[in-house]
């Protein structure tokens, strides 16, 4: 019963995913998304959509690391992806607090998500990849239904959406195909300025 | 592109279980909880107590279950599990909406997910019993945390949580001696009443 109470520990103390803000709103915009419903929105959206994958994947690898591939910003808190700046110490921060809230868990788990939290963050897997496309394509989803309202907010500009989600193509080329209509649309437009003016 | 327009659609259109509220509280009572975000607890926690399924499981199946489980309340809205009344007529409610949601996909997805849906409601495999005890818990682990706070809200007694969650141990003989411990526990600190004296 060690095992359960430490597991059930873990889960209770992951509920604090559910209060970390991401910078992008809701399809609606009606206020921001947090982190929870962000990974499952991600997670349904890898489920529904795996035959675009690029390669083979173990799509319950993927669906797993969707779940879990945030719980790090409990302590570390979210990094929005066109921040450069606040990336520089964020694999540092991230690591610490793998290692605190995947240590709540028994040995053999907490060594078997930091596992899977690290491929996803190297990206160098087949499933990684198709992760990875998959959680840029959610933000990018969201955005594009609210009008744009984050990147508006950010001055994001089209190019650097493109430089920045061009990576879904190694992961799933036709959800990369979508996305970059969707960023020709956003230009079309005006909700993101084609080129970086700032 | 059809079929990945049509996925799309659908996944866009369920960004709106974010905005589906449940009767239970966050762990430390600050909010209610919404679908996406305990759909995403609910999925978390299935992977990590997966050994403590009573049968043998296929556990992405479970996983998937959880992830698609409450879609329907999009439509059909939240039915608070000890409200007898509002249960009446709600599988007709959500009968309807299941074919409109998953409607949105290609046929062969929308028939796969119905019937995962289906699965899950009916209770009768192994998966769908371990995925109803993890729903369950994922309930009782966020009221025990908050201080009772929805049961407190409805009057919910100490009787009504062990005949509504008894079922867990169906799934996970285990979790349903944990979830006795926490019921008991509530009852000693005075967050329940013991009986209905309603």
């Amino acid at each position: 019963m060690d095992r359960l109470r430490a597991q059930i520990a873990f889960i209770v103390e992951i509920d604090k995913l559910k209060q970390v803000l991401r910078r992008n709103y809701l399809a609606d915009g009606s206020r921001r998304e947090n982190d929870a419903e962000h990974s499952w929105f991600f997670a349904t959206a890898a489920l529904v959509l795996r035959e675009h994958a690029k390669e083979a994947i173990d799509i319950a690898r993927v669906v797993s690391m969707a779940l879990i591939h945030d719980i790090v910003e409990i302590d570390a808190g979210d990094t929005f992806i066109y921040d450069t700046a606040a990336r520089a110490d964020q694999h540092e921060r991230e690591e610490r607090a793998a290692a605190r809230l995947f240590g709540l868990l028994p040995d053999d788990q907490a060594r078997d998500l930091c596992a899977l939290w690290d491929e996803f963050e190297a990206g160098k897997t087949p499933e990684a990849r198709y992760a990875r496309a998959i959680d840029r394509l959610s933000a990018v989803l969201l955005n594009h239904a609210s009008g744009g309202k984050a990147w508006r907010e950010h001055g994001v500009p089209a190019s650097r959406l493109r430089e920045v989600n061009g990576a879904i193509a190694d992961g799933a080329p036709a959800i990369w195909e979508h996305v970059r209509g969707i960023i020709d649309d956003a230009v079309a437009r005006g909700i993101v300025a084609d080129a970086d003016h700032s």
